[in-house]
């Protein structure tokens, strides 16, 4: 987890927000169009069986996609999800989980790729379309 | 928010995840293939621009379909969520998300859509599909 | 298939596309936001299974929403889909199959979900995402 | 286009299927988990503004996926697509569209990706689940 030191050095375009903080997710690389999120494995992230709720992941996974676009668009512009897709490969029951998340192209219309991994292991892949908004009024 | 009383008769085949206490997401109504569940606004749910992170609207809708595909399946059996896609159509600000989980076909691959409302407006929809395990180990 | 004939009273903003053709996708009924487009089974569209294609009935699904969109823009502005996702329920071995789109909310970005039928029955359901162009030469 | 006559040295597990001929859909290469398919642009596949269709599109991807999917199971088996989801990237108004589909995970139930590209840019990008069938007279 030498990884999570590597945060303090990233500077955000916005405080921690609230959500992050519940789930425990931070950001750990940004690159053009790139970012890298974790959040380790906790108990309070479960569901029934033990394994960690497939939102918690999703959370992690559109976090990602978030800092990805915000690294390629201006710094007054916001971002917002239209939409997501994830598919869940396997159950997380410890360790962390690393989104990387790449745009796939530039443009107003931006669509990313997720990749989630936990221990080595591909847990799930998404795939979102984010929106740069041009009106910060119209939120 | 008087729905929210009648949750205390509903009686759920496991008890209330960890995820949910975090997030504050609810029961109100199981029917035959049918779920309804909700979440209140908090603070603590908010990405930076003060709106409900996307991933907590997933997180309830993917809640929804669990209960929902559970109540068609023997009380033995466990459901996974294989995927899901969401769409985000406005902003959650304040009130109750109450999400409207329905099952479309039974079988051991079930696929099922989710309706998340706020304040009376539709602002997010979704569709999943999930399978009923059919070795408890294999989890 | 008497609906069929109804075909010949709706004007489309374009003749019809080769596409349309070459599968056997008609439009039925265009109203406010809503579009029911039919294609009826024929063995050029089987896959090696002798049911149809799923990308026949995606390419059903996905004109439908086209003609939802298109019914609550201006005549002038052209339309894209940004994405779509689609769930196949049951496999379609002959009759007609017919898409009823309906778009959800109405904007620049327009979301909109589809259910596909065939001889009474649920065969897929798909959400997408379309985009109204602002500008024709961006295509 | 050489990669085209590599096909005919590819044997696949049945014969052409109808709706790959009538949409132009060839294999050029198998692999463990892996294909590639290719699809030349044509007018019959076009939309109202002359590129192709979303549905070809999708075709393709969702013929690669299946091709990946059988590489990685017993010749007897069937498989079928449970849902899959694509994001539109750029408009195709010539040349040949590529598919290059990856299972992501073994198993009974199959997530996949493929990429689609046409004159070397990505201009689409999807996210499949297949399922192999136990039982032949399921379908």
């Amino acid at each position: 987890m030498n990884n999570l030191h590597r945060e303090k050095e990233i500077k955000l375009p916005f405080p921690t927000p609230p959500f992050w903080e519940l789930l425990g997710i931070e950001v750990v690389e940004i690159d053009d169009g790139y970012a890298k999120l974790v959040m380790p494995f906790h108990e309070k992230l479960t569901q029934p069986y033990g394994i960690v709720h497939g939102g918690a992941i999703f959370s992690l996974a559109d976090s990602a996609v978030a800092i990805a676009t915000t690294s390629i668009v201006e710094p007054e512009r916001k971002v917002l999800t239209i939409e997501m897709k994830i598919n869940f490969l396997a159950p997380v029951k410890d360790g962390v989980m690393e989104a990387k998340a790449r745009v796939l192209r530039k443009g107003r219309i931006i669509p990313a790729e997720v990749d989630i991994t936990n221990n080595g292991v591909l847990v799930a892949k998404a795939i979102a379309t984010y929106i740069i908004l041009r009106d910060e009024k119209k939120l």
